[in-house]
């Protein structure tokens, strides 16, 4: 009983590695969607969303049993509760990918980015994926010297979106109000990514050495 | 043992309410602070959202020892986990007034929004403030029917968005990039905040019914 028990914990950490790989996914197709002014990806990352959602349902349906079932406490309580916190920022992180597939197919033809702006808002792209990547095996490994290293990915991320905003807002700003609101949105988009990236990395510390980073 | 039971899940909902009115409070004065451009109240918004976080350590903390302590289940532990979730959603509904606030604070002397889009930011903000509100007498009665009430608001909500995007995009609109990026963000802040309050409405349609409306 006790090793089914162990074995339904490591089956909601597997599903959350799985989820993760699935919102790295979202978060790439929707960049190539948005850089390249790709409809089809944007609308296979909007379609896919629901893959995203069924994980979520999943493991929230297995963590609702084993704290029925098994009672966990301490370290496990810990574990489940936090692993339901994960998939829900997780989830989050894919509707984001979706919004920012949505400002991509509403400007096909067109590409939403003005080159000038396109450097940043494609490091911010990165950078998200990257954090997410890590996220990943942050949480397979529980490896909690990358989830540090995520808050200086995060910090990085903050300077782009202040850059945007000093690009956007600068008097030599040639491309429209549509172009900057859409510039807007999506550096937004992609710093709320990297937000629940950092939430999930500080979830995954607590985890593992009882200490709570900062605010999560 | 069961009364100081009973007691505990009770303390629980008194807090969900109490921290639903510190969110009312913060969203009603960001939106004062930003329509009237009043630098003081952005300020005491922005550093008064140090009382929800602290609203949600506590309840989240009562969470975790009902379930390691009293080990409920059924619909027990779907009102701790239901909690749970909530005071999350709270908590982000605390930030985006403060982000409110901030925008707020960012144009003072001068006022973030401009003059023609006055009246859908303002019914937005007002829509957002009901919506807080009935949450609040949703958590603390369980009123099925006011939760229900809260999705028609969630629509106008919606459309309002979209008629945002029509008076910024408009070919006449003549107030600048700036007022434009902010109104944008604006609209998507108010936006969230009636996500999170229609999220809650159906978790406790859920927890009183059993029936979970569509996609939360």
């Amino acid at each position: 009983m006790r090793d089914a028990y162990a074995d339904q914990l490591d089956s909601i950490r597997t599903d959350l590695v799985s989820m993760s790989r699935l919102v790295l996914d979202a978060v790439s197709r929707s960049t190539h969607a948005l850089l390249e002014g790709d409809a089809a990806t944007a609308e296979a990352v909007i379609s896919d969303d629901t893959k995203v959602d069924q994980f979520r349902e999943d493991i929230e349906q297995k963590a609702f049993e084993i704290l029925s079932l098994q009672a966990p406490v301490a370290g496990d309580l810990r574990m489940v509760i936090a692993a339901m916190r994960m998939v829900s920022e997780l989830e989050r992180m894919g509707d984001l990918s979706v919004h920012v597939a949505k400002i991509a197919r509403l400007r096909v033809p067109e590409i939403a980015v003005p080159t000038r702006v396109e450097p940043t808002i494609s490091r911010m792209a990165t950078i998200a994926a990257v954090m997410v990547g890590q996220v990943e095996r942050i949480i397979g490994d529980r490896d909690v010297e990358a989830a540090k290293a995520l808050e200086e990915a995060d910090e990085e991320m903050d300077k782009l979106r202040r850059t945007s905003f000093r690009e956007l807002l600068g008097s030599d700003w040639k491309d429209g109000v549509e172009a900057a609101v859409d510039v807007a949105l999506l550096g937004r988009y992609y710093e709320r990514i990297a937000d629940h990236a950092v939430s999930i990395a500080r979830r995954v510390v607590f985890l593992v050495t009882g200490d709570m980073p900062a605010a999560v």
